[in-house]
């Protein structure tokens, strides 16, 4: 078992780990292993120590079994923009560079450590998880590509078998285009069902913490430790389910490339062969089409109040993007800003509605696979909507997209029925992953 | 003029300051002798370093006047649930009890560091300000009664002249409360105006940073340092204004008791004897009454995953409200939860738009004076409504509610009317201040 331990999941990993058939100390040194020998290529850590990971191990070690937490031993990356109070957290920014441990760990942290998580790590993201440029972390499949972004650092490091989960956060994308383009599962969370608190700030009202795994079934351990609640639904069952595809206004905008192309079609047929009645659908009938112009303007007004301190600090440390935001270079008024505000809250009941007529909704991630190079982590607007709408979703990987590199698709619901999300998922992206043609080499 | 340095308001202080004519040294020494002489019986103070406040003023002190912020050598006070890199953070909280400074600033706090402002030390508060028992701090005009909270020593701190300036934070009440129980201005801004990272989390939906003034012209220079930009509209002028008063369905609910009564009354008189037309007015025909029911489900939905984390600390340290939160003791169901959500959203364009029939709206703020004792801060119901609808709102002081004891009323705007607001509040508050009876003996 030790030679592979780096690649189980955290939902076998607990199996073993709650009775001490494994240790944690054991289990943590096969991934130290395994970041000491990809991490030089894949880069996905911006802060690791190994004294400080197997002292935290043997700490856990000696808990008595009835004492364990719900992710006793399970190793977590952490994305650097979540305050943790044993490890720096600096942003990807140079006016944190210097910064040491913070006296607090986020809210999301918190309930990790006190659930019993052995905090790995911090991750790479792009700065304050905000802008689209990456670097240096790269895309496990094939370094000349990006892993995507925000949270590019959490996703390569579950993605190449370095952690078996990770928090990541999404305001646009950061979680599901990631996920997509590694070819790993990412759930973002309904909005506000995780605190956000101790994450840094860029969208009061996209701000969303959520997660990668390679199991589903490791999800499931999280939404019991953060005791996620649905509101009550009935069971899916594939076999006549009612599957809508939502290309979205965005599948021309993009447009969609060859790789999603590709999958659409795949996931079709695979879902029809399983016995499942898929139908195309379209938006309901409402100003859904907005949100992508909705959606920046958010960003433009909560990001102006949200990096004015750092803008003061050192305006000239700071992206263009982020500047942009302060100084409201794109002349977004307050008419427009609340417009935006305003007009997304109304559709996110709409939405709701609306996604009980499916027994499952499946819609892109991305519009191809990982572009080439670091610089651009990618286009966020097929993902856009589902944070503005606060609606939960998930990528489910499994579809071969070209140059070696994956694609996924994702699952969205109506807000809080996360739980159920992750069982249709579970079902769903068994099939995609089974079937759907993406043959890892790692 | 050194004998009451600790009484000059912020902007007049400033003025000096800005040119050396007052040095932040001088200033502040003044203060601190204030604080020495005062706080061991009004308790504001939850931290306070004199060696530290005098060291920062020195280095104030040292920058060169053309380089200087626009608080420059402004003292304020710091609610103690905003991180800041130099002082603890204790959030009243056993959990916390033995923090150290954290290694971040709250934005707000970098923001007011970035302008000059001299951070003079952290305020009382209640637990994660969010439960209504207070103490130790008391109301400096009569040490019988509450100051209000939660930010019970930001606002005791301005009323009894240990700071000019305080930050504090409104969820229900926060601000506008304390403020009208401590006879001062009480400014809570736009929700999203200004950055929420850093401060602790108990609704997303309503947390708003705030101020606490004894000279409204000191919140322009916080909306200069802040960069508040408002939605252009016309200039009040009190000669003809049509002033709406609007009771809203808290006056029964709560009830309005004598010190409101009077105020009410008093501050129609005297609006009409300066020239304005006073009207009293009803909310929109829109659901405005159930925002106490519907604020009262967002605390619990949103204050569930908020204190998730410490109630996995230390669920045995937190006050019962907290814990109830968590629990969801009073069973509000996640429908319930995002009908309150989106309820509330709705109402927000309605309330802008007829914000906009009226030159200026005044409510009350509270139902009468501070209450007898310190176990509880005050009804917040009349506050609620501006929290959830993401209004600007301002405490105007200046009447007389018995007992030696102040109350105020609130000037209430549209969203991004914050600037105007406190133009127009400047007008009618010194009308408040002059001739509505309130007899300081501090």
């Amino acid at each position: 078992m030790s030679v592979d331990l780096h690649r189980l999941p955290a939902c076998q990993a607990a199996l073993s780990l709650e009775n001490d058939q494994l240790r944690v100390e054991q289990y943590a040194k096969a991934l130290l292993a395994r970041i000491a020998a990809r991490n030089p290529e894949v880069h996905a850590w911006a802060y690791i120590d190994h004294e400080f990971v197997l002292n935290q191990a043997r700490t856990l070690d000696k808990i008595p079994v009835e004492k364990r937490g719900p992710l006793h031993g399970i190793p977590v990356a952490i994305k650097d923009i979540a305050l943790t109070k044993d490890m720096p957290t600096r942003y990807n920014s140079d006016i944190y560079r210097g910064t040491t441990a913070s006296s607090v760990d986020a809210a999301c942290v918190a309930t990790l450590r006190a659930s019993g998580a052995l905090l790995l790590g911090k991750t790479h993201t792009t700065e304050f998880a905000a802008t689209t440029e990456g670097g240096p972390c790269v895309n496990p499949h094939n370094a000349k590509h990006t892993p995507g972004g925000s949270s590019s650092g959490s996703a390569a490091a579950v993605a190449d078998f370095q952690a078996p989960l990770a928090l990541g956060t999404q305001t646009g994308g950061s979680v599901v285009r990631p996920a997509s383009y590694t070819g790993i599962y990412g759930f973002k969370p309904t909005w506000g069902a995780i605190s956000r608190e101790g994450l840094a700030q860029y969208s009061i009202t996209c701000d969303t913490a959520g997660f990668f795994a390679r199991d589903i079934d490791d999800f499931k351990l999280l939404a019991k430790a953060f005791d996620l609640e649905d509101i009550p639904s009935k069971k899916f069952q594939l076999l006549g389910a009612k599957i809508g595809f939502l290309r979205t206004h965005v599948w021309d905008l993009a447009p969609a490339g060859p790789g999603l192309q590709g999958a659409w079609v795949k996931a079709k047929d695979l879902l029809t062969k399983h016995g499942a009645n898929v139908e195309e659908i379209e938006w309901p009938d409402a100003d859904f089409e907005k949100l992508t112009k909705w959606h920046w303007a958010i960003m433009n007004g909560e990001g102006r109040s949200a990096f004015y301190g750092h803008y003061q600090l050192d305006k000239k440390s700071l992206a263009s993007l982020i500047v942009s935001h302060v100084e409201n270079k794109d002349n977004i008024s307050r008419v427009n800003f609340l417009e935006a505000l305003d007009g997304s809250a109304c559709l996110r009941p709409i939405w709701d509605s609306f996604s009980t007529q499916y027994d499952a909704i499946i819609t892109p991630s991305v519009p191809d696979i990982a572009p080439e190079g670091l610089q651009f982590t990618g286009d966020a607007r097929f993902c856009q909507a589902w944070s503005l709408l606060h609606a939960p979703c998930l990528n489910l990987p499994g579809f071969a997209g070209g140059k070696g590199l994956p694609i996924g698709l994702t699952l969205v619901a109506g807000r809080f029925h996360d739980r159920q999300m992750l069982e249709t998922g579970k079902i769903i992206g068994d099939i995609f992953e089974k079937e759907g043609g993406f043959d890892s080499k790692l």
